[in-house]
């Protein structure tokens, strides 16, 4: 009785690993999730007790779909602080940025349109593209950056509608496109009308190198207000996942239609939610939560590495990446990862095998190691635990 | 470069319309808004406290697709209270129930498909399905009730996949299926293996007549767990719409396609918002703001319906129903109710014009009045409005 393309579903092995990594004893380099230990707790109290203090029964009843004024403003302004130039009106709050992918998915997307993604990519972006008629083709990387060569061919033919990116510390890769390709990208989206999904959960994690400017922002200087460009970001990295909100900035010509969808889907986003998050903004603690995450992340990426180095015994490869919260690894040997992980589970420590991040084809040496929640300690205990796994299927 | 089904889309009426009932003296009988001075704020906020008292860092991290165990278990254990058997492990917590509509359409759903709806509708479950492939087929009620005949015929013959219904006080017509056709239903499910979908968000809201057991209910004690119907339910209608909160109730069979697609929409339902609910189901507060909304909207009916009688002159006529928020009224000279609408607006009151809860064909004389907002003195003072707004086109 299930359609066609929920038939095949099972649960993702992501899914399964996630119960593993809740075992007392395990160490997990498998979630994808921010460090809870970083979650400004007393923060958000604070601002809680604050918004109850006053009149507030409004936030209890049915809201407007595009989002609280409130939280729209705030956001506009605070991203004018970090270079992105966002006004109010084009925001549109959603339920983290994982609803703003579904959302434009449906606004967009239909049979015979193609979606180009990074390859690897965000499994989540590929749940939602399977659960379309569009088809997925992935762009490779090279030393020079992302390959444009074959987009750019294709949107010549026609039928690509979407090109998906994560410009800022990708997941999986920690990749960043260079300044001079997203100048590219822009361009190309303007000349062949293909709608770019810039995807930024991670932007404000920079911890080395220099920010780079959003395609968002190159497409509105060089193209005025009628860019195809939609920008999303994230509170679940900065400020809370559990709070469910992310957002959404589109060119004029798709507000109305994106609106629409958005309010077929789930009428709006938490009230209450929005006005947290709003006033969060407002107080500015904000800013100082991002600086103790940078640096916190940046130390618990050096422990990882630091104990690959150490420990790996020269058959893990990996990049360095300048901000967000994975690193991605390769085994030297033609090894499979998820046999790997296997062997992992025995010795109590996890990660994602990057085979999952693959619409085809996958890498099946590849592996995602978060360090978000290491300590010096736990980095050092994991890489001797996998490296011990390793060592056994060798 | 939007997919066609969104190049269509213009803001609709109702959209439109919420922004008159938002003037200053403006009388709104068009909002689906539970009372907001009924809204419990005293108990949500007393509970908020409790939970920001106690270890709560949870709370803020992410969590499991399939919703807060605490909320499932307290809904499993309320529902149970009211002659509905839900395991807590059947229960999905969605963004309202619209979310689940949407998210039961992305599983079931595609081309070739059909889906019967009661003709009329809810607005947005029309929404929903306009995004997919499937077809919208419309069932008469008569004097007898819902027409079953041609729904049987139809499944008979192949291609019905889904038959959408709100069994309870329905919006916009306030009809209740009996439980005679109720048990049919279950069965047509049962042998031509197709989802029913009962929404229930008013089911709570009964000030008269005897209560019906559900479709669900029914289909649970003639067939056990495998039957075919899923059963939903919201807390916009008697806690708080601002917190997006609705559940879902699905035959095991539909658990893990469903889960898995929620996923995909948004990863999983505000951590804060389940926790706050959980707490005030366990509190006990919900039955007696149960109680108070019932007593309430049947007063409030009541003013509508005198009001009715007293001065609209003969020229509407309207349903007295057992339970929700709605009358559904028509004109009895076939005048257009959408035109009485725009001389309404210029006596400062608003109703929505029935049509737009046709699929096709719609009654151009129907309407929907809401009485969820009223008090004695806006009951008359709106209904002489709306007799006045009458004359002037007559």
């Amino acid at each position: 009785m299930l359609s066609k393309k929920s038939a095949g579903i099972k649960s993702s092995a992501v899914r399964e690993l996630l119960k593993f990594s809740k075992i007392p004893g395990v160490i997990s380099l498998a979630g994808g999730i921010p460090a809870t230990d970083l979650i400004d707790v007393e923060g958000i109290d604070t601002v809680l007790k604050d918004i109850l203090s006053r009149e507030h029964r409004g936030l209890f009843q049915y809201s407007v779909t595009e989002g609280e004024e409130h939280l729209r403003e705030q956001l506009s302004r605070w991203n004018s602080e970090h270079n992105l130039n966002v006004d109010a009106e084009s925001i549109i709050i959603t339920n983290g940025s994982q609803q703003a992918i579904d959302l434009l998915s449906r606004v967009f997307l239909e049979k015979g349109d193609k979606v180009f993604v990074e390859r690897p990519t965000y499994l989540a972006a590929l749940q939602i593209f399977g659960y379309t008629d569009a088809t997925v083709v992935e762009l490779e990387y090279d030393s020079e950056g992302i390959q444009l060569t074959l987009l750019e061919k294709e949107m010549a033919t026609g039928g690509v509608k979407m090109v998906y990116l994560t410009p800022n510390f990708a997941n999986p890769t920690g990749n960043t496109i260079s300044y001079e390709q997203r100048v590219k990208i822009a361009k190309l989206s303007q000349q062949y009308r293909v709608v770019i999904i810039e995807d930024d959960p991670y932007g404000h994690l920079r911890f080395s190198g220099d920010p780079v400017p959003s395609i968002f922002s190159v497409a509105q200087s060089l193209f005025g207000k009628n860019h195809n460009v939609c920008y999303m970001s994230s509170f679940s990295k900065i400020f809370s996942p559990g709070l469910r909100l992310g957002w959404l900035a589109v060119p004029e010509h798709f507000h109305m239609a994106t609106v629409v969808a958005k309010q077929a889907l789930d009428l709006h986003t938490s009230t209450l939610n929005q006005s947290i998050a709003a006033h969060y903004i407002e107080s500015g603690r904000i800013n100082e939560r991002v600086e103790i995450l940078k640096a916190t992340y940046k130390d618990r990426r050096d422990y990882l590495i630091g104990s690959l180095h150490e420990y790996s015994g020269g058959d893990i490869t990996w990049n360095t990446p300048d901000g967000g919260m994975f690193l991605w690894c390769h085994l030297v040997e033609d090894i499979d990862a998820s046999q790997l992980l296997q062997e992992c589970i025995k010795e109590n420590v996890v990660f994602v095998p990057g085979e999952v991040f693959f619409a085809r084809d996958p890498q099946k040496n590849s592996l995602r190691l978060s360090y978000s929640m290491l300590t010096a300690e736990t980095a050092r205990e994991a890489v001797i635990r996998i490296s011990r796994a390793l060592k056994k299927i060798k």
